[in-house]
């Protein structure tokens, strides 16, 4: 079977595997404060041009996704999120499980527009009864999201104005933002999105690392402490400088963005050969995330030999369903599967 | 001012001050230990026509529900909720403060149905990666909505059928189940309602009491350890008695069920002046809230004598508000109210 | 039988019945927005001259202690303690259940020093791993004590210092604080309470009203959107004037204190008759507990009349017991129990 | 520097780098359900010789002990454990971020006994005020302790015992275990601590692992639904199989046994030398870790070419420190240490 049902199918990209084995046998100081997270925490406020940021690794995308939050919000505080966001609906209520209740926003695309995150809090502070409602203090988005889709500058330029006008935090999710920087080359840096929000992070597990997850920090109100809540969500790594020893190889010589890059560059061989066949996607695309409607037939042909995720039924005939490329995906598997789709859709 | 805007502007009902006042001096044990709760609960057991059922008296109904749900729930289980249900907004997000996750549910009329129940709790099954929701547990409901809606007997049987089908709780909110039961008299009683649920409250504090919602178990399972929940929820009043002697009295004599039936009685007096005035309801309702839209500068008028709750806007001159009567509503308060709209309404 | 096992035995002080009975149908507005609470807050405000302080009123203690300590407090931070403090034993782990682990302090007596306080502190600040322990944000200690001692002036201002100087909050709970003012007329006033706390509250509960607690939250950090946080932790009554009423009138010509000095003056009668009698106390105590040391006969004998708590075992043939008393205790009823002392113990 | 600081200074046995190499381009399925889990979960599943045992692998120590917990206390109860615990004191309120009061035991040597457990429950079921006390559910122990001490059969057969009769579930944190078993062996195996315990789990970041913790679950009410656990509180990897991979090398042909009994050789051969010289050890021990008394002189003479643990001050003289060997300890390391200290202590 060919995988295609996500990014995270492979083990790391080489050079990682060699950074780690290189250095197996050295003694170095536990839970994050060796050379190595200082090195790759030093390339990372680089990249974003923060040198005042503060740079945390954790290993995974719930836990920091949990961590950032509870560490931000005060009990009676919010986070506002796509109601398709990864938060609301893929964590197994972890956030809740730290005592803070999504605000649920509507979303065609996964994006959620300044304009909605300024009426929901205009409308709890207009509410004469506001103390019995969940305050708004936060604004999570996945970037891209969790269909694939990404913002603009100007998108993510407006949130952050609205934000900070409202005195919220702007919490971008990057779990998969390698892809979305190598989509937007030219568009938007790193540097960009570090400017613009409060907190994001870089993710590892997605993009070439075997996991790992790098916070930045450029708001310094949620600096402050943010190592005992790391420990104590269960985030922080005995041996943390396999954190850093990751993201020290990923951010050097741009191998981040280039493997990225080549994932990216792997979806659009895909939807190339959806266009000229006709197939339409559920929503338009440029990262690494295929959203296709086929019809049963082709889908049904298609699982004997590759493995994609189904999405959603679209109508009695037809399925959407996702195809994921990454950094590890191998040209001649996507050769393979075009054919099959131009075979099967062909007939 | 003439208030209608809530059902709990007023002290409370007269026997229960003087009851109050009668044992004021008594010595008894604390925390909910005494002759005056026990004697109450077992009125209550009887009326709801189950012996072994568990009752416990708590202060409000926020932190009746999120006792309830807290002392219920596994971490990763949720609860099932129209997106209009107290508390999804109503709590400041106390159960989301306890760890868990309300799933909600759209509804026009705040009410759900037993399909929306099956749907939601098949989807999460079918679901490959389940484990990454939060498990649906259990469902909650008011009875009367937040809209002032009622479930029909068949409704609320086939709410429970599901819910035991598929191994969740049903958990009905009776903060005004008085007004309920009242307005539905000859359809459904206590006992129905004991019956069907696994847990339930009949609100105090808006008929009739000065504060307290009398907490029935019928479910075995959610019995054991539940006084643990309510002290460690701060919910265990170190007088408990005056929880006991207000349901006590309330629940002689049919006091409970007759002062509620005066104020369902008031609430149609207005209805039917409404109704000759050619005013629209918001939704349509028989218990003690009455949801009206009106146009702007008769509102604005009538805001000079009495108050109301703002609900919602409908159109350009026209607003959505609430009127809401009570046990202690004065029939010439009403009378006055109804004179005011004819006023008004006829210019 | 008599009860001498607590303080919250009876219901309340008559002024406040009579106040509850006088205004029971006026409508106000709810959730602690009315009038009464507004006059009771201030009249508050200028005992403990403090024209800045925020006042809100909550139902109980446990209830209170958890809110305070949840608005307070981030993840990574706990309370110091005694280990005998009521929040470490008597709560159900009502302070664990919002997320705070309590960091003990031993104690003989119930109270704690400054010195313990900066020696862990002191600590916590030295250890390496620092960040893999509790953060000591808040003191907490209990004014009487659980083991009816108190503070002197001295005492909590060094304490207060403390804190200060370490960025801890030091918070009192008061929910005896009357009898503590009332022993201690001359050396301490709730105006130096108030000054030396950030945040303290005065028990209605135990000292003449039905329920309530009122905190005071002198340190402006601590006193935003504190009303977000009691409605999330239940403790918003919606007939929030019922506790305005009570505090307006223990508030008034010095009821409070008045009637707590009776409960203290009830204490040393019984006091004088134990040393007269050569009876040992646990402790030595100025408020409305005590705390004796008598022989299992004795003991025996008086429980078929007298109603008092356990405490502990001190030998094979001896038991401490408390004896409370308060603002109810009739003298008829402590000199039938120096009475019954006396024949006991001199047979 | 030499470091024998801790047990995670390094990072995995070769083996193990090796498997995740030769592995490194396979396509799996992700979160654990794949073919290296499964068996990595068999050979575990045999040595505990507990075919119906829930075998899953959490990434680290903490987020282990706090899902466990969890997983498996309702909010009212609490765990018993030594107050030198390291849920107590080395996790940051861990568990109490999740809810639950850690009930502490004095211990003097990092155990705690069947006795005391029997004494707590039994003091807080006779308590007429129990439901004011948190509920002792669980019983934590570590094994090997903090300070490196071991159960004996026969004790951990009474703590189960104990346990057992009382209903309390006995949890096992082995983050050492593999030390412990090679230093016990021939007096406990890893299918006694399976038949004895209803939840334990096997150390992998301390024994040869780059980091995973390989949680049992005997007990089959502690079984239910552990997965959204894991997922919910953050230590679901998303590449599973890198902790499959890793126990199933570690757990084939005796590697885990083999590699810390080289662990414990070190250990001892260090503590010969301790024992001619004649140094004190704080607490006798036969694993990993070696806690010797030493003067300040020797120690800061020794800390210019050695890396230990501070613990604690003996006397104005001499101090405590910790000394601890592992899987990856050269045995030319542990030669320089004890010839230094010859040197140092004969001088």
């Amino acid at each position: 079977m060919l995988y295609f049902n996500n990014d995270y199918s492979e083990g790391c990209h080489p050079k990682i595997l060699e950074a780690l084995a290189k250095t197996n046998l050295e003694q170095t100081p536990g839970y994050g404060e060796d050379a190595y997270c200082r090195r790759a925490a030093e390339k990372i406020r680089s990249l974003c041009r923060r040198e005042d940021a503060a740079v945390h690794f954790l290993v995974g995308g719930t836990q920091t996704n949990m961590t950032v939050i509870a560490a931000a919000l005060r009990p009676h505080q919010g986070v506002l999120c796509a109601v398709s966001g990864h938060i609301n609906g893929h964590e197994t209520g972890a956030v809740e499980a730290t005592g803070h209740k999504i605000l649920q926003l509507p979303s065609a695309d996964g994006k959620i527009t300044a304009e909605q995150v300024a009426s929901a809090v205009g409308a709890h502070r207009a509410d004469p009864s506001f103390e019995h409602g969940v305050q708004p203090k936060m604004v999570y988005i996945s970037h891209p999201t969790e269909l694939g889709t990404l913002y603009s500058l100007e998108e993510l330029e407006e949130l952050s104005e609205t934000c900070r006008g409202l005195g919220l935090y702007l919490f971008l999710d990057g779990a998969r933002l390698g892809y979305a920087l190598a989509a937007q080359a030219g568009e938007m840096t790193m540097a960009d999105i570090a400017g613009l929000c409060d907190v994001f992070y870089i993710g590892g597990t997605k993009v070439g690392a075997l996991f790992g997850e790098a916070v930045v920090i450029g708001n310094p109100a949620l600096r402050e402490d943010f190592r005992y809540l790391i420990k104590q969500r269960g985030g922080m790594l005995a041996k943390g400088r396999l954190l850093g020893i990751q993201f020290d190889t990923l951010m050097t010589d741009g191998l981040y963005l280039s493997i990225a890059a080549q994932g990216v560059a792997m979806a659009e061989r895909l939807r190339r050969t959806l266009k000229t066949l006709g197939v339409p996607l559920l929503v338009p695309g440029i990262t690494n995330q295929v959203f296709a409607v086929l019809p049963d037939t082709v889908l049904d042909a298609l699982a004997e030999t590759f493995v994609f995720s189904e999405w959603e039924r679209v109508d009695e005939a037809h399925r959407a369903v996702r195809f994921c490329t990454s950094w590890a995906t191998r040209e001649e598997d996507v050769e393979a599967l075009c054919q099959a789709l131009e075979k099967l859709c062909r007939t």
